[in-house]
């Protein structure tokens, strides 16, 4: 599993009779290779909460998949090209996303009154005359098992930023230490 | 909720047919009580493994579950006294952990051929005799939903924890740095 991308983005969220709202959303988007079949890779999409444990919107594109995808949205990339594309237009609504009416922005749309069922990720231009849709990916909720695995991992890498926050503050206060009785002597 | 104990403990784990082993699980006991009702007490058992995310087996006891289980396993005490006694027990089991042939010791026995469906965890005192039991809990192994609330739980204090430690970090290095640039004056 190889990381392509993984950053806090800011998202604007629609959920059916309720007002959009801007929320903070960790787009990551990991890339599987198998070692065994050359042409199977899968591409994953994940949308977490930094501040919300639970959140957790999964998608896994296949190469079979993207054909369709290719096909429904008339995409004219092939597989191999598309994670450089679509973390292209994640970049643009990165940079775009504190400026007052932002070209490129990042929609997260929900069928029912919360986001909690299968949402609809969107990288959406507005120009002077439209809203262009350049991509739109349907992602599904977490299962209670894929939150838990999910926290897992987060706890792991946790445990061991923990770990060496602590290693550092050991060495700090070890060399602090010694070049203050240097100093002293 | 309050936390009455939680300690890791040496516990003896059997399976069906398969070697005892000795395993560190931690016994967490938590006393609910509900503001509203007087009598309202539960009693949340919960065994975890600080090395493995997915393990946690739960069992809460109330009021009316206690008085079935002081009739099954001959109980003298309430459901008051309970939770000391229990505690005493296994600060029993802690103290004689690291003895070559304990005289309290805990086991985790499952029907299953893994600790992965309901299991017991006993209190046995061993005499020059036989095996005394003198408590034993049926537990239940947790479903996705509580792993999930349980990691969810672990991770907010991890990240407490991590904030206070990169406090820490900061601070020992501003005052290390500010002692040592003042006896170099």
């Amino acid at each position: 599993m190889e990381q392509l991308f993984s950053k806090a983005l800011s998202v604007s969220v629609r959920c059916r009779d309720s007002e959009e709202r801007k929320s903070t959303i960790r787009v990551t988007i990991d890339l599987q290779l198998s070692p065994s079949a050359v042409h199977k890779r899968n591409l994953h999409v994940r949308l977490t909460d930094d501040k919300d444990p639970y959140f957790l919107f999964t998608l896994s594109i296949s190469e079979e998949d993207f054909q369709s995808l290719k096909a429904q949205q008339g995409l004219l990339i092939d597989f191999g090209s598309f994670p450089q594309k679509f973390i292209e237009l994640l970049e643009l609504c990165h940079s775009e996303q504190e400026a007052e009416s932002p070209r490129f922005l990042l929609q997260l749309c929900s069928q029912g009154p919360t986001p909690e069922g299968p949402s609809s990720l969107s990288v959406v231009e507005t120009n002077a005359f439209k809203h262009l849709n350049h991509l739109s990916l349907r992602l599904s909720p977490g299962s209670d098992r894929e939150v838990k695995d999910y926290l897992a991992s987060c706890l792991a890498r946790l445990k061991e930023e923990r770990e060496a926050l602590e290693l550092r503050l050991k060495r700090t206060e070890e060399d602090l230490s010694r070049q203050l009785s240097c100093t002293q002597q």
